[in-house]
């Protein structure tokens, strides 16, 4: 059972609008998280058997915890070529403080930057589960490819716009070889390269990767982002600092002159065309 | 010609990321803002022709700021039940400056809160987009009711959870009347709610209403929630400034009895099935 | 009295976390703003008498909400200079709602940007509040100068890092003495304006400018950034369409050549000095 | 060197505002963070360690990365009791996209939430940097607990408002024995504790703890509130997953007869003895 009396006071709250929730129960020095105490969390596991344990709801087994350290890991920083990592520094050269920036460069986290990740999961975990059994994973990913250029689209998870070959995904697909963690999803992203790179020469990228790999570990794709946030947290983090530790503040990130304006010619207000009189 | 010295040094700087834009024109001394001087705008344009010219790129004739006046002040509060205000409230609770409070206020903005005008208004524009006269909105009105009661769905602009009868929606339709800002999309939008008013007891709400109105002044529909949040901005504001002054600092929104946890039983970790060692 | 039935239930709900507003009073069919049925209110006030009901608490008199319209519009864009409106297209850029997007662009409202014309508004209002009659207003701003001077510290509200003679602030002017809204919070920015120009070369921002006007007004120091965001919000809007409707998804905002690494030089992680294994 | 031909282009640049970091080198298929190549860091080096890495520039020794995972892994979740826990879910159910309802939910780490941390550790670190041995630590302690009580004001870092012994901090410190990470602050933490439980029967929180052991592993206290948000970071996900997948969107967080209006008495706007007709 639960937090507190759900008794009398119970009757007169009906259609009362309830908290309810399975993560962690709070009782007056007891917090339970899933199940676990948290004092026997504490010590007790990884950072990332926590976030296993958090998102999907139980302890992972120990090759999955450390091939999740190494996607959290491999989500880390990128520099600041970014547009999080831009909109951080620049919320913070403004002045505001850390969480503010924080929280504004991961408002940059969008469909165009770790959307990826989610469409390339979400299109690994249907194409697998349209498949009868793992035979027919090269076939599908023929067809996936297939239909993706047809229509001239980008199959996400793949191609970078700075790396041709992009270490990260390289690495990953070594360490899941490595810590026996390819599954289905992993097989297929790496049947996608193949024919990718045949035929446009386009390679996997760290979101194809993980995509793949956190789909074998059974992470439902609306959650890819979540995880890529907490990977890149700490990346965030040091760039804020970076920026109010560094640099001079509210500098001007660009010159007046990089400014291109294309719009209206300049013209008279009293006597615009379209200009009536405020009404009385 | 705009702002920069469009010469040599670009040269250097071919395919450089340029900032572009058609808005406002920045210079020593000199704001020009979509061709007028803002020392003109400024004392010139009520707040409503400036909401209209900075978004459709030209000052509206006088019933439409007029209209448009109506319309943002018909946004202004709703107390504190919506989901975006308690967000702010909680927020300056927390203690993070006020511009940080706004921003998590705008947020909530989703798709289920400020997301049904900008549905509404997209209904609406591509039903009266799809009529060659506006002798044929009667009958569009009763396909798209038909339609979403097939479908199960709520018509976006019409019910409320708090109102039956939104007070803001019937002062809005008088005033577009006296004003004579009536078009086609506020004439389906009477359509609609007639038909739904005797089928199920449904009318529009202020969202509706607005939708219709914005859409005959000729705002794109993805143009709708910024309405929304120009119009409740004000009232947004008064509410982090009432928190701050006049509750306690990290006030409890809730009891714990008032949350139900119906997570896992607790369990041990040392003993936990689920659980491997982590590898070493 | 309020909303609801405050009896029997309370019994079983003492210390329960209430919401408590002065604000706005929600009813079946019935919105109270401050008093004013929202259906009066709706058509029966402009944008910035709301502006000032709900802030201030109380309507203002017909010069005063003409002096607020002013000020609203002179807060309403400057290109795309400003760190907040970067970071709102940037997260447009990246694929975010408008929503987002406005979020992240009022998270750079920190103390650099937004937070100028609360430190004015505070500096006029406690000087005015240290000056016995307005006849002390001259040595008080001399005094005001000395000591900023002295400190090696800017006047907040006072230049502008692109103009030399902001013209919003001398149009702001202007106007304050045409609607007879000249207070002692704006003689004192003039006065130290004259000073300023005549020792530095600097003149008032319009910051400076609001700061003073505002605060003869009565609006309280705190809320000053709340009404530069009512009045930047359409600005953001405008340029957050803008980024949506004519630049490529994902734009790159920086070349790759543009950025300088000045960090650690490459090394082992094998070999590093300061690393041990991770511990077992 | 750095990123790119620093070279003729420069020339053409001059005074351009240039990105500079020091964290991570960003080159075609190279990506070199804190000098270390991600490719090594991947698989190489657990996240804890890389969030070592990124804020404080350099790998740990092993006991200090292992009792950072302890402090990361402490600050996982604490059910729906906090404001950022509550604002979080609020912008899911409002229909926000994940990383939105992230956003909203730090905007929630205020200086009376994590803010609290951050001066913890600010006290810790400065009262011990005027300590000129360790032994002058206890009477140390004395002044800072003397100090605070005189002014009527708590520790930070002790007490909790669900808990009068926080398990939390009880396993951290016995942790921070077992491996050896006990220095300075925390000793000062500790008979900080022994002074406020004798006379106040008061016991330090989980920040406390988290506040001596962060200091003692060198961590700036303005990087506090980062490594806060970087441990609650996948209990917000969490959260945010189950009020999509589990609630119905849009609920009603409050019933409308648990707010209480205290506001204005209706008034009748034409009538309002402040109002004047708005000016032509």
């Amino acid at each position: 059972m639960a937090i507190g009396k759900d008794s009398l006071e119970n009757v007169f709250r009906m259609g009362s609008p309830k908290w309810r929730t399975s993560i962690t129960r709070v009782e007056p020095n007891r917090i339970v998280t899933r199940g676990y105490s948290q004092e026997d969390l504490i010590g007790g596991v990884s950072f990332s058997e926590m976030v296993y344990l958090l998102i999907r709801g139980e302890l992972p087994p120990g090759n999955v915890a450390r091939m999740l350290e190494a996607v959290l890991v491999s989500f880390c920083d990128h520099g600041v070529t970014p547009p999080s990592t831009q909109a951080a520094r620049m919320i913070a050269s403004a002045g505001s403080p850390v969480h503010a920036c924080i929280a504004g460069g991961l408002l940059a986290f969008g469909k165009n930057h770790a959307g990826a990740i989610e469409r390339s999961m979400k299109l690994f975990q249907e194409t697998v589960s349209g498949c009868e059994s793992e035979d027919e994973i090269p076939e599908a990913a023929v067809r996936l490819v297939d239909d993706h250029l047809r229509r001239n689209r980008k199959v996400p998870g793949f191609g970078h716009r700075y790396h041709n070959a992009d270490p990260r995904a390289v690495r990953l697909l070594d360490l899941a070889e490595e810590y026996d963690c390819v599954g289905p999803h992993t097989r297929l992203a790496v049947e996608v390269q193949n024919i990718l790179l045949e035929r446009k020469g386009v390679r996997m990228n760290v979101d194809g990767a993980n995509a793949g790999i956190l789909s074998d570990m059974g992470f439902d794709w609306r959650t890819g982002a979540g995880v890529f946030m907490i990977g890149r947290l700490p990346g965030l983090i040091s760039h804020v600092y970076e920026e109010k530790v560094r640099e001079p503040a509210f500098r001007k990130f660009f010159d007046i002159e990089e400014i291109h304006y294309d719009g209206e010619e300049e013209k008279n207000l009293s006597t615009g065309a379209d200009l009536e009189p405020m009404p009385e």
